[in-house]
């Protein structure tokens, strides 16, 4: 059977960004479908019905759901690939607790700084980030800021990456465009 | 080598009951370490600095954090023994969406119920579980809570799941005891 994989994206997702890359490291074909949120389309309540979020990845009619779900699922079907995951089970934990760390810690705190209705929350939420940011893998930001900076400009020089992520000019405008819509100053 | 494992626990903890579980299932020998929450050991925070929370799984001296996350590893140690996730990457892909749904619907609503401050708290909590578990597996709970039920009877009938769950009365007085110490009537 010919492998037929879609994904349901919103280019300013760094979720949906995070699946994209997955399917690029893999060298995948696959069909870029682009939602336009805040609207949501009767294909992403069908295949999303439980969260009605993308990004959604969509393999021979069968959705799977939920970014770092979505990037273990290609590793798994695709495992004759570029490998994402580490294969050693110790080093695996570690890159899903880091993972689950950017979700429950960094996405969070960047979340207050950008959807802010006061300024003391967009305030609250810089000083969390920074702190967040601290604590990954137990270093200083501030004295080893270099190796993050090296590390995401490595990231970024790959295609699969490149690629995926959206210019920052263009992510303030939908941003600056979101807030006006949803009410915020 | 022999393999030294250590489970750091607190029995009313649904997240150490699951990675316990785990254990049980594999028939695994392991230390099991209640801790004395909130105090929190130097050992927490020792092996788990970033969250500083339980469980813990501490396997030849390297810890391993967040409940999903020590299961996959347990899962992906011992192989030999009984499987805990599916084998074919997309039923295994719906167990994690399942999962994952527990932890970011489920038990953020029940949290609503028992730590809420005011009155109207708790209802929103109770509210917002029927609403989220009438979602769980499209089935609406009211016409199918006998499976459910079924399904949790069969679950507790297991001797892995019955000797990691607490007694109700128990889980009641430490909650009435918990929201004293932290000044909720």
């Amino acid at each position: 059977m010919a492998e037929k994989v879609s994904l349901l994206s919103f280019w300013p997702s760094m979720f949906c960004a995070r699946a994209r890359i997955a399917l690029e490291e893999k060298g995948l074909s696959y069909e870029y479908r682009e939602e336009d949120l805040p609207n949501k389309t009767p294909l992403i309540m069908e295949m999303n019905p439980i969260h009605k979020k993308i990004p959604i990845l969509i393999h021979n009619g069968k959705p799977v759901c939920e970014s770092l779900i979505i990037v273990e699922y290609i590793d798994d079907v695709w495992s004759d690939r570029a490998q994402l995951l580490p294969s050693d089970p110790y080093e695996k934990a570690q890159a899903r607790f880091w993972a689950d760390f950017i979700d429950k810690k960094v996405y969070g705190a960047g979340g207050k700084i950008t959807w802010h209705r006061y300024k003391h929350e967009a305030a609250e939420g810089k000083e969390e980030l920074i702190e967040n940011l601290k604590t990954f893998g137990s270093f200083s930001i501030e004295a080893e800021c270099p190796k993050l900076i090296a590390w995401g400009r490595r990231c970024s020089q790959r295609e699969s990456v490149s690629k995926c992520l959206a210019e920052p000019n263009k992510m303030v405008d939908v941003v600056v465009r979101f807030r006006r819509m949803f009410g915020l100053k």
